[in-house]
């Protein structure tokens, strides 16, 4: 167990070497690859209610958006910029009526959540993410994580809200 | 100390009594009066989220389902009838379109909830309840209750779902 520690160590300084030898990049003025979360943060659909949304057009979907605790009492207490530990969760469904609902009330009034369609999340870490103003930026369908390229259109469009830091949902009372 | 013990046993005793000997309704086979839900459960903004709903036409309301613990646990395991302590809450909001969304998005697309126009609540106690079907129904607006009249509509068209316990919503994943 000692020599497996010992081994462990060795192959995290030897690391460490080798990053403060590694060259500079070729313009040291590029802003760094910008880092995507590319895990489901644990426990999100136990997480409490923010308010739910409607995209109509070619999104056509309803949807709510969860916060964990961190996220919750900033969003009460309207903390501004979220903390550090924030997450806020997107959950995105098809937008399809309720044929049950609607033979109910007599008419075509009901629509709910059909299929899921993609979950998403904002992680606040400043350090972290600190060239997508603090956020990483998630996108799961079929628990698979969105690809760099769908990615990388993440933050310029939530950059357009910093009076909300780049947060789009409100709190629904 | 023990003489107030033993009045209120005397109390609850004489209610008792009374209870036996009051006079049979003149109609026996009669419904007894719908009793209905006249407090807001505590912590029910705290609460899961179950799922969304958008009513469109006269309704226009955009808004959430949440659960209490034995809502929640029922729903997931698919257990009917929803046991004794089940609460279903649905926060309403006018469904509006979000003129800030959708200057970002570059076209109308994004309905968000505006302000809040009731809260309802299902509360399952199969016995307190068992002339509407074992639910307590309940409809707050500005924190006040529905009048009878509104209030007795409330089951006629729950009772309609029976499959569901005459509960609308389902789970989403």
């Amino acid at each position: 167990m000692k020599q497996f520690t010992f081994f462990l160590v060795a192959v995290a300084t030897m690391a460490g070497l080798v990053a403060l030898i590694a060259p500079v990049p070729e313009h040291a003025d590029e802003q760094p690859a910008p880092a995507f979360v590319t895990e489901i943060p644990q426990g999100y659909r136990d997480w409490k209610w923010i308010s739910s949304a409607h995209e109509a057009g070619n999104l056509n979907s309803l949807g709510a958006v969860l916060g964990n605790d961190v996220a919750i009492n900033a969003y009460r207490k309207g903390t501004l910029p979220f903390p550090d530990g924030t997450i806020i969760a997107a959950l995105h469904y098809r937008n399809v009526p309720s044929e049950e609902n609607n033979k109910v009330f007599g008419q075509a009034q009901s629509f709910v959540p059909g299929p899921p369609t993609n979950i998403q999340f904002m992680v606040k870490d400043s350090k972290k993410y600190a060239a997508t103003g603090g956020w990483g930026f998630a996108h799961f369908a079929d628990g698979k994580p969105g690809d760099a390229t769908f990615m990388k259109s993440c933050f310029p469009c939530h950059e357009k809200t910093p009076a909300s830091d780049l947060v789009f949902t409100h709190y629904a009372p």
